[in-house]
């Protein structure tokens, strides 16, 4: 193998190969990405088994082939060599070493052989579809803060997508819950993706499917495929393959209050950084933040015995009567966070009933949060 | 105590406040601030017991008196007020609480007694002189990367100041070694400094010093005094104060070498980077990496057995015959990114022994590096 690659390219392939590699494992070549080069293409693969991701760059080929080198090291040298460089990466077939050239320096690098690499066995997918950048991000990023972090419960660690009927007809759905709080969140739903199998795509999966997302246009289109076992998303240049949760995500349409009629609407930033604010006062990790509801005024209040208590009041739009609720100020925080709209509405019931939020007028996110005691 | 104060004046002085305040500290007063209204000023005031801080900042002062407050969360707090609030600050006399107001935010924050608030007895000082800000902050700030972290040789983990005769006359100096890698800095002498004592001045008030110095105008003038036990450094708003290191700073002028005769020349800043690119392929903490020099030629090389190795070639101004010579590349790097000038000027004898680097043809900095084995 003997390819001329730019540095900026080089770069951005190994960056986004290197985030997939698991920075502790025990199996040296799965510390490695597998670089093979044809044609007028090099593609740069890692994998930590689970997930797989695959980057096509242009460069010059001229003798093709494949080896594999350790990927956090790649990244690193890529980074520092100067800007503009032309990259050569040689196998030398005497010593089975890398030699990675750019200007006056020279790196000779340990391989692994390419055959070692586990790559992902390609599959059948039930559904494939094409869906925009943007709301495909919208759906993810707007839904994974809700993700659960609880190795027990490793059905809710990750997103559910699915298809779902929303109020404008049938749509693609994003839910993720950790038990205290869940968010669900509408798209349009793609041509061809009705009979879809809804799957739970892992948390870090969602992270790197975010990662690539960010980097290309809005309105750039994304393949999707999805089986009962995998999903793949990929964009002209990357495609990231990704075993799902094998589990069932639970029925977390009973646990979306509907019958909540004590109706605040409030400032959203306003309101998560009146939250942010009280919570100062608590050193605990599950702060809990009590909201006490009146005519067209809410006190938000923090108590914490040692240090001391907080309270803000906020102008907000509420006449449903006397209202005292309490809500751990992290997950109330980060719902607010979530309101593209300016204003937030919460739907209560009693200080015992979970509430559920909107943005504004908008249904297509719905979240909800369980009280806690103050 | 009552009090109203400009949210930016008093972000900046718990900021400066709290930095001095030890994380994990056992004694619950010294994690607070001290807070001291009278006149027209508010003092913040914080300790470690071993350095202190008080920044005087303009207030409106209702009802003068003192109280303590926790330091890091009086800075969160004020971090986190909206940008241009005026805020209150009010000791209850019932509850002994102080009121922090703002808005429409009120926090109630739990306090200790002003009098169990160790303030740092103040001294009478041989010398007190006045020093030009950036004059004060180059001697700390090209000296600091040189002193030790290891506790047992407690009289490097600071930056030596005192007088010295330098090639111009006499001068204030800053040295700082770990027994690897010494810096030497010299400045002029300001006027009244000539019998000071030398002091060691301890890594965090080194460090205290810089952030103080990087927030006021280079041509400012700082008070500086010192006796044998302590130094104090003043701008007209902030003093810091701080205990010396009790202990001889060693005879630095030994480790200096005089006879070095092989002149190298080079970009400071093409060699510094060069240095950090060959390191990449060595993940070990002491990484060595070789300097093999010829006719106006130099060759940077790191071999790690199971990485791998690179290598990168610089020109440079050298005719002193072939040499090869290995340095940890951290303190070369460390020390080449000292180098203000465009290029350094390395002066080698045999390749086990020390180097002398200067910055050019200036005189006023000399660092020395010890070699190792490749």
């Amino acid at each position: 193998m003997k390819v001329s690659i730019e540095r900026a390219v080089l770069v951005k392939a190994v960056a986004q190969a290197q985030s997939v590699v698991e920075r502790r494992n025990t199996i040296p070549i799965l510390g490695n990405v597998l670089i093979e080069a044809e044609g007028s293409d090099v593609t740069f693969r890692a994998t930590d088994l689970d997930t797989e991701i695959v980057d096509r760059v242009p460069a010059q080929v001229e003798r093709a082939g494949a080896t594999t080198v350790n990927a956090v090291m790649l990244n690193e040298i890529a980074r520092k060599l100067p800007d503009g460089a032309l990259v050569g990466l040689t196998l030398e077939p005497t010593t089975g070493r890398l030699t990675v050239e750019a200007g006056r320096t020279t790196f000779s690098l340990a391989t692994l052989p390419r055959e070692d690499f586990p790559v992902m066995a390609s599959s059948e997918y039930a559904a494939n579809f094409s869906c925009n950048a943007g709301a495909l991000k919208r759906l993810f990023d707007k839904s994974q803060f809700a993700v659960s972090n609880e190795e027990t419960r490793y059905y809710l660690n990750g997103v559910y997508m699915h298809v779902a009927q929303g109020d404008d007809g049938p749509g693609l759905r994003c839910v993720a819950t950790d038990g205290h709080r869940l968010a669900r969140i509408d798209g349009p739903l793609p041509d061809n993706a009705g009979d879809m199998p809804g799957v739970i795509v892992p948390r870090k999966t969602v992270a790197e499917l975010l990662r690539l997302l960010g980097q290309v246009p809005e309105d750039s289109p994304i393949a999707v495929s999805v089986s009962e076992t995998k999903v793949r998303f990929a964009t002209p240049a990357v495609t990231l393959t990704s075993k799902v949760i094998d589990g069932t995500f639970p029925d977390y349409a009973r646990v979306i209050p509907s019958g909540n009629t004590r109706r605040l609407e409030v400032d959203a930033s306003d309101f998560a950084r009146a939250v942010d604010r009280v919570a100062t006062v608590s050193s605990e990790r599950s702060r809990a933040v009590k909201l006490a509801l009146d005519e067209d005024r809410l006190v938000l209040s923090v108590t914490a015995p040692d240090a001391g208590a907080a309270q803000e009041e906020l102008p907000v739009a509420y006449d449903a009567g006397a209202l005292e609720i309490g809500f751990n100020a992290k997950y109330l925080k980060e719902i607010a966070d979530q309101v593209d709209h300016e204003n937030a509405v919460f739907l209560f019931n009693g200080p015992g009933d979970a509430a559920l939020i909107r943005e504004g007028g908008d249904m297509s996110a719905v979240y909800v949060v369980m009280p806690m005691r103050v």
